[in-house]
């Protein structure tokens, strides 16, 4: 067995900036580093840059300038998107959809929703992972005011039916305003913003080599939000404060780069994972794939390998240069059961064995090899101190 | 005249990163790009320079690092302070204390929380814009929850009495909570803060030579806030997100830069302010300082040029490359005049011709005379047009 130094396959946590996002960065520290406020040449250099960076995003993902805001993140997105219209349009009703499976920067904020007095359904998933869409129709009965549903599943990559959906909603009257959480999408699924009937749509810098502490929602012309931040009006008054002019440079060109080169970089995604999926089910014993091969985001792999505690395997992967998560970066440290794989109705055997394999373009099948090789040198010993 | 490219005098609106700053941050972003809430190396790794950066923030402001928790700038660093504690406190007491002079990132959450019902005092300044302590007496009868006084103002660099007015809000019981906004004070003015009575201090990196997008919030212990942000946990609860480390650790070695030097700094602010204000005074006639020179920030010079629009005379001096502000960043681009130069009682022609010269420690004494041949320059024929 070779030795390959650092196999990186934890790339829904977060993935590593190209070099030329850190250029790019760096260009604009030092040569643009005026405030956008300021009336003076360096600030209307740094503004002139700050909006040609926005038409830059809008043009890669389909959608106008004038439809987005920049943010200090995904989870900021997330939480302006459904905090600051559900506080807008309070009146129209108390009944806000959900899943089970989303992520918690979008679970928690609909926590605090109830503890407001709003009333939530949480759409149950499938085995697979996927929003039951019978679910969803009963739900609608009730006249929501909004409905979040992510994209693709961060643990699992399940990509949910997120555009059926919001032709669903969008036969009432009022349309319930529809939110996505797309921070494990951009670049890793197709999806045509403006000819869906998603009103808003949170992503996130450093899930696709930009940088990360900048994030950005897209906002449908006409709808009312209630700014979280208070204070120099900037962003057009939905987020003050000076903004974070090299990240969003470096945020826009990575959102390019990712989205221009999108229809070469799925099927190499899909064949790693492929690649990954066939010799772990060719060559090891008492696994359940979680993740689907046929329609599933091409970079993430959920298995389960049962007899073995995830976070075990996951050290000795370590113990050979190779990184990859248990669950979601963000619940991580907690010691209990995934909520995703819990909602998708594994036994505790099979979430227990859950390890998350998650691909970037930069991966190898030479990587992918080597990592398979690993997992067949560790998990019978494993497997026999465990049993 | 020589001619000296890009005098930058608008450090108050933001400050140009060092390249110690950029390396660190690039270091960071390219070896430590693990998220910190993963379980393997990569994460462990990134987790600890967090733990590093924030214990190296702590030093340099004679903190612990328990009682620091990092933002996503200035804005939000105030927003989270007062909206945070007065949320968790609300059944103590609805009356709020604030200045007249504060930054829009603190005035407009006060508004905020007019219009959820709070009773807000917005203490009168001076006519050196310093809070009236007499009047502040007068509030505290009325047992506030919150008061927030700003250390420094933006515009005027007047430093307020905080720890005379945190010693006096300490006496009653309970203790009113005291947040300061400190962003224009960190590498300006010496404030022992934990000597202080103060509960909360907001700060932001890229006022002193640090990056964009992050700032911090000191929180004193057992203070009991509700979060903005809601999702995976990060930084105890309190604000949610990937942490955006390469700006932590750049923020935390300009502190650590900034506030070694302080005691070598400050002289040479005061100085360049000093030789710029006597300029101004011995050779410009029809002025009005408005910035204390004896008792004011030293990195501050605020002006009225009577006669003149503070707008045209900015672009006076930006023909001849020196980039100053007519007042903060945040509020030049309305067309309304300064709160701050209202409160202090300036009159209309007072208020059109301000100027706001902010000065680094990597200004020069060679662009300070550069900026006042350049305003002996353009003044009399501005004057003659205006007249």
């Amino acid at each position: 067995m070779i030795t390959i130094n650092d196999v990186y396959l934890d790339n829904s946590a977060t993935t590593r900036p190209t070099p030329e996002v850190l250029a790019a960065m760096n260009d604009t520290a030092l040569n643009y580093y005026g405030n956008p406020s300021s009336l003076h040449r360096k600030g209307l250099e740094a503004e002139k840059l700050l909006k040609a960076s926005r038409e830059e995003l809008a043009a890669a993902l389909g959608v106008t300038a004038a439809e987005l805001i920049f943010t200090s993140g995904g989870t900021e997105a997330n939480n302006l998107a459904i905090l600051g219209t559900v506080h807008s349009y309070q009146q129209r009703s108390r009944h806000l959809v959900t899943t089970a499976i989303e992520h918690p920067s979008v679970l928690n904020v609909f926590k605090r929703l109830e503890r407001e007095g709003y009333e939530v359904t949480y759409l149950p998933v499938d085995s697979h992972g996927q929003v039951d869409l019978e679910a969803f129709k009963t739900a609608l009965a009730q006249k929501p005011l909004l409905i979040s549903m992510m994209l693709v599943n961060n643990e699992t990559g399940a990509i949910q039916p997120v555009a059926a959906a919001a032709r669903m909603a969008a036969t009432l009257n009022p349309k319930p305003i529809f939110h996505v959480d797309a921070i494990q999408a951009i670049g890793k699924v197709n999806f045509a913003i403006r000819q869906s009937q998603v009103d808003l749509l949170s992503f996130s810098g450093h899930k696709f080599h930009g940088p990360k502490g900048v994030g950005a929602l897209y906002i449908r012309k006409n709808l009312r939000i209630t700014p979280l931040l208070n204070g120099g009006g900037q962003e057009g008054g939905l987020r003050s404060g000076t903004e974070n002019l090299p990240a969003i440079v470096g945020m826009s060109r990575a959102a390019t780069t990712t989205l221009k080169n999108l229809q070469t970089n799925l099927p190499k995604l899909a064949s790693l994972k492929q690649r990954l999926a066939q010799g772990i089910m060719d060559q090891i014993e008492q696994v359940r794939i979680n993740s689907s091969l046929t329609d599933g985001a091409p970079h993430i792999l959920n298995v389960s390998f049962k007899g073995v505690k995830g976070e075990v395997l996951l050290h000795a992967l370590e113990s050979d240069g190779i990184f990859v998560s248990t669950g979601s970066a963000c619940t991580s440290r907690k010691k209990s059961y995934s909520h995703v794989l819990t909602a998708m109705g594994l036994t505790p055997t099979e979430m227990e064995g859950a390890i998350r394999f998650s691909f970037s373009i930069y991966n190898t099948e030479a990587e992918i090899d080597y990592t398979l090789e690993s997992l067949k040198k560790h998990l019978p010993e494993l497997r026999r101190i465990t049993g």
